[in-house]
């Protein structure tokens, strides 16, 4: 199934341009504030799916794809964790002559582990973000996300699929300095998601999804899940010797080569295979520096 | 008022050696999971205080605090942001020969901004944490910590304080080494809070606010708010500049001096000024290393 969060946070299931609302089927449904429900929608996923089966046989709710807003499809997770170099040929193209870290020692997940973003940096498809200065390189990266499906710690790679619930596209806009990672990359805006849930059921093979990313129609990154540093098993098990993973939280699982700068105007598009088509539009946000940092 | 989460998560005030259970009192309020009740309590805590005060003239329902199991009293805020280096004797002291980046430059708050910790980093006092390596230095910090009380973007320093909520014990436990500062310091249990939240009319002067660490009773940091190198108005200046702040969101606002290492055995005792004792025990985990890093 594909699963969006449209519109006040309904939730809907994709079937062909439309979109089937299947919001009854979810345990302690609110839409008030925090929009958490997609996790015990998640986390009861199996017991309620013939509830959701049926909603979709009988259709009895139903909009046009083209009408709604696309929300976040896990507005709310409990956390969003993710790969800060998981593709060698990234890791190359940052430390060459005239990149970001020419000159310096870059690792790899291997040696810094997993980052977080704040769910406040969450926007759906079809958004439009901002850039936070105008004088700062700031970059899209495009990454495959998967999302968790049961609670876990200490997951082991053999055992890992079982612990996930589906994947998910997602660009982890960063600005460069000399920041924190968390703070470069938790900018409000800056971890468009989407456009929706596709549980693990309809991804033949999550170790070779392709992807790529576009700036105003010119492709700027093409990777496949193929070539991650740390695969899938492999970051389950490493994020979860760390921390209890809960469902609905988001591994995003790194960006492949091609990264790159955007700046107010562009149309950025990350398709994922199997998944669908991510975009947003990029505008230029009015900083007030005396607020910011001192740098 | 000093507020706690206890057992089942229910939410008390505290009176003396009583708790008051004000549970009643929380719009929306469900104990299932995840845990985010605190978040419209504190939302709306100026409409719903009389009803909070009208249970504790009652007393209905009242336990004795050394019968409670303590909660984080905010167990699911939507995040957790910290100061990296608030304090300039803590600065100083970490780029001291012998020490931890001896001849490295280590930057302050005003260059890195904030960093975040995961929500399932926190656990209440009187908790036992593990130790995840049993030979690598993991540190006590112990800060003051500052809790949201109102929905806020671009929030000027001088208008701050109206963000605020209350204020809370922190201790952000960090292991030393290489991997990303966010996954050094959010392993299960690195962040003990508490042991209440004390609502902003009963602080005097956050500008002054004393603090004290002990392990094993000897006395490790002794910190005062007046020492920050960004203030509480400051810091919610510089974190609102990157992120949407919400009704329940931690800022954190670093360590002073005195930071050292915490061994398995250990009892850990922070003392903040108005608002009381967070007490861990350290424990020593049983790590497999082959499913951490490759480092």
């Amino acid at each position: 199934m594909k699963i969006a969060v449209f519109d006040e946070y309904r939730i809907g299931i994709v079937d062909g341009s439309d979109l089937i609302d299947v919001t009854e089927a979810c345990p302690s449904y609110s839409n008030t504030w925090p929009p958490v429900f997609m996790l015990p929608f998640i986390e009861e996923f199996t017991n309620i799916r013939p509830k959701i089966e049926d909603l979709i046989r009988r259709r009895s709710r139903m909009v046009a794809l083209r009408d709604v807003r696309l929300r976040p499809p896990v507005p709310m997770p409990t956390k969003i964790l993710a790969a800060p170099v998981n593709y060698q040929r990234h890791q190359k193209e940052m430390t060459a002559k005239g990149a970001v870290y020419e000159g310096m020692v870059l690792h790899t997940v291997a040696q810094y582990g997993v980052f977080l973003k704040p769910s406040s940096s969450l926007v759906g498809s079809d958004s439009v973000i901002e850039l936070p200065f105008s004088d700062r390189r700031t970059d899209h990266e495009a990454e495959l996300a998967v999302v968790i499906g049961r609670r876990g710690r200490n997951i082991r790679r053999e055992e890992a699929y079982d612990y996930v619930f589906g994947y998910t596209g997602l660009m982890d806009i960063t600005v460069r300095g000399h920041e924190d990672r968390t703070y470069r990359k938790g900018f409000d805006g800056f971890t468009p998601m989407g456009p929706y849930v596709v549980t693990k059921d309809e991804m033949s093979d999550p170790q070779h999804i392709g992807l790529e990313l576009t700036v105003d129609g010119e492709v700027r990154q093409v990777g496949n899940t193929e070539d991650l540093i740390f695969d899938i098993p492999r970051l389950i098990e490493a994020a979860s010797f760390q921390t209890t993973l809960y469902p609905g939280d988001i591994i995003s699982t790194g960006t492949p080569e091609g990264v790159g700068p955007i700046r107010a105007g562009n149309t950025v598009r990350l398709t994922v295979e199997g998944i669908g088509e991510l975009v947003v539009r990029v505008s230029q946000g009015h900083p007030d520096s005396r607020r910011g940092l001192d740098i």
